[in-house]
């Protein structure tokens, strides 16, 4: 008999937790360090002791703790997600899978199950890179990778450690435990794919890796109506075109892949004046690392050929990219069969927005179970997932526990 | 024999009205009504002077002239350009059909010639609209069709009324006289025609009309990677369909018609999210009243094509439309006779930029000259005319006014 989660226990505490931060549309502004941030660490940390885990945060403002295993010499299974919001966010986003996390563990505990290895309870900090531009900024310095706090600065121009300093939990900083037996991270999808199925569950085998470029083309701005249509240099010609073109070719890769130019700016930018200059961003995304570089060279080869078009000067930066990162499929396959044990479909997918899966990902076994969004808004005070939905996700992620508890042996 | 213009004195003269608002790397800086704009006006009135004409401003600070005619009755042949610049300006915009005109009438002078007409020597201020964002205001102002000066602001929020009592020429006040028998305007081309043809002349059969207007396509505004191609409503791919589609409909008028898309502005304006909003200004100029409206028609269609091709709301403004004026066809012959007479070769063609001669052209029988601009380059400090196109410009003027000054009988 598995253990039960209880979904009312759940939606009591992502209702108390998304009062702090508040907005006054409903949605929930909860930037890292911040008081509101505090709060929200304290208020979980609560919930974690009850489950029956000691809670600390680590140099970088993440809220950890720690259910005993019975066998004293495993490593943790890990699972959580991060506490900290989009301006305006939505009350799920994060905030499902650290209390999913903490909702398993008292599951556990009420059946009285203690299990081998260590529960590791994870409420990550920054993962939105809303307040220092680095997204999953708490998991990267989790595992080491973080840019030095004092590098970082705020809106504010106040640097991250400052805001360490001062970020108060009244919780002993400790260092978060490694290695991981393995990482389950309980995420909303943010996107249609399982609201437009009408399937509950998903099992995610890679997040998305994400390769951004600015370009520039370059005419010669010019008098918009002494100049004859044949002797124009239009920069703007030639954005136009590279947008169509990033449409169609990704669009060619069936559901591979994903495009969007986000940021268009024309300068001189008069009603009257041929544009002299248009700067652009493309931002692709695969879980297929082959196919994000042929992606790359073609809107490459595309970006030529519409400057060449148009007579135009292209400056390019180069491609930034973040490789996508596969899960574990081990670790796949035991969420698979937890849902199978529950008798409840599951599909799989990719994600198409970064995790603290992603940074975990590339040090621990690690796994990602989604529920759906409803209409697929995210980053948004109407975000909504089906409380049903909501008590699914979390009594998959306690069985996907369960089992790895079982079988893992690392 | 035709009265001769003298060259050296008209660029001597051109170069001396250059220094008033030099900047620093060679253009000029002319405001309406500033104390730049004062000097010029009491400079060029010297010359004005010289050649035997009485100098005063209007109520809008435009400089006008009045040589005496010999038949006491006739309205006056006027003749002139506008005074002030825009930013970092050239020296031949406006300058040269000021001075074209106090050259012609000087070279009768010197040829002893007392003309049958009134010649009026005309300075406009405004024409540029860079003070007070309307274009051509000096003149509308003289055929009383310009806004309240009360009404009108700059930058600084200093109205139009209280930048002309301060507008210091230390000449009388009077009002402009009208109506006129004639205007002839001599200007650079501010295009590439010309100097492509390797013609130093052209008489102008038309001032283009101008239609703008101003449409936004309205999507979604979505995750970058959540949201699959094929659930995406981009505002930008409608926004990116028009631009191409503007270009393409311009081009099957062939030389006919001019479209400018010079501003779009995508929101939010972020790397990573789908853009829910692409607004965009739509500029066509044509001399063709039925093609521009035909043209007009065809953009609106094309915008409600591409907003349903990606599933988009589209909000449009009217368009705004300033007609095309056709300019007078016996002073374009008399233009293009004056150039026969002096053994030039000189073509028609059309203008695509406004002029003073737009707005006289509605009141007063009207013509014009161009000459070539190197390169096509105007608005700026490269611009230039060769010295000897600039003289047989003042020639062909001078030798019109003398031409009309016979034909007309007004």
């Amino acid at each position: 008999m598995p253990a039960q989660i209880s979904g009312d226990r759940l939606q009591a505490r992502l209702e108390e937790l998304s009062t702090v931060g508040r907005t006054p549309d409903g949605g929930v502004s909860r930037f890292s360090y911040s008081p509101e941030h505090a709060a929200a660490v304290r208020l979980v940390a609560r919930w974690m002791r009850e489950a029956g885990a000691e809670p600390a945060v680590d140099a970088w403002g993440n809220l950890f703790a720690l259910v005993p295993g019975e066998a004293g010499t495993l490593p943790p299974i890990a699972s959580g997600s991060h506490l900290d919001t989009v301006p305006n966010g939505g009350i799920f986003d994060g905030a499902l899978g650290v209390l999913g996390a903490v909702e398993a563990a008292a599951a556990l505990r009420d059946a009285g199950t203690r299990p081998r290895h260590p529960l590791l309870l994870l409420g990550f900090a920054e993962e939105e890179g809303t307040s220092y531009g680095v997204g999953c900024l708490g998991s990267l310095g989790a595992v080491g990778r973080a840019p030095a706090p004092e590098a970082l600065h705020d809106a504010g121009g106040r640097s991250a450690a400052d805001a360490l300093r001062a970020f108060d939990t009244g919780l002993p900083r400790r260092t978060l435990p490694l290695p991981m037996a393995a990482y389950v991270e309980l995420h909303i999808e943010q996107g249609p794919t399982l609201a437009a199925r009408e399937t509950p569950l998903a099992a995610v085998d890679a997040i998305v890796g994400i390769s951004r470029l600015t370009l520039e083309f370059v005419g010669e701005a010019n008098h918009a109506g002494t100049t004859p249509m044949d002797a124009r240099r239009d920069a703007l010609w030639g954005a136009a075109d590279l947008v169509s073109a990033v449409r169609s070719l990704v669009r060619d890769t069936g559901d591979r892949a994903v495009g969007t130019v986000g940021r268009l700016a024309v300068s001189p930018g008069a009603a009257n004046v041929v544009p002299g200059r248009a700067e652009l961003v493309v931002e692709l995304r695969s879980s297929d690392a082959r196919l994000l570089e042929t992606l790359r060279e073609r809107v490459d080869a595309e970006g030529r050929a519409c400057a060449r078009r148009y007579g135009l000067g292209l400056e390019s930066r180069a491609w930034r990219t973040e490789a996508p990162v596969p899960l574990n499929r081990s670790i796949h396959d035991e969420i698979a069969a937890a849902a199978r044990d529950l008798g409840w479909p599951l599909v799989t997918m990719s994600s198409w927005a970064g995790h603290d899966a992603k940074i975990l990902g590339a040090v621990v076994p690690s796994g990602m179970i989604f529920v759906p969004s409803v209409d697929g808004v995210s980053h948004s005070p109407r975000e909504r997932t089906a409380w049903v939905d909501v008590a699914r996700g979390a009594q998959v992620l306690c069985r996907s526990i369960e089992r790895l508890d079982r079988a893992q042996t690392a």
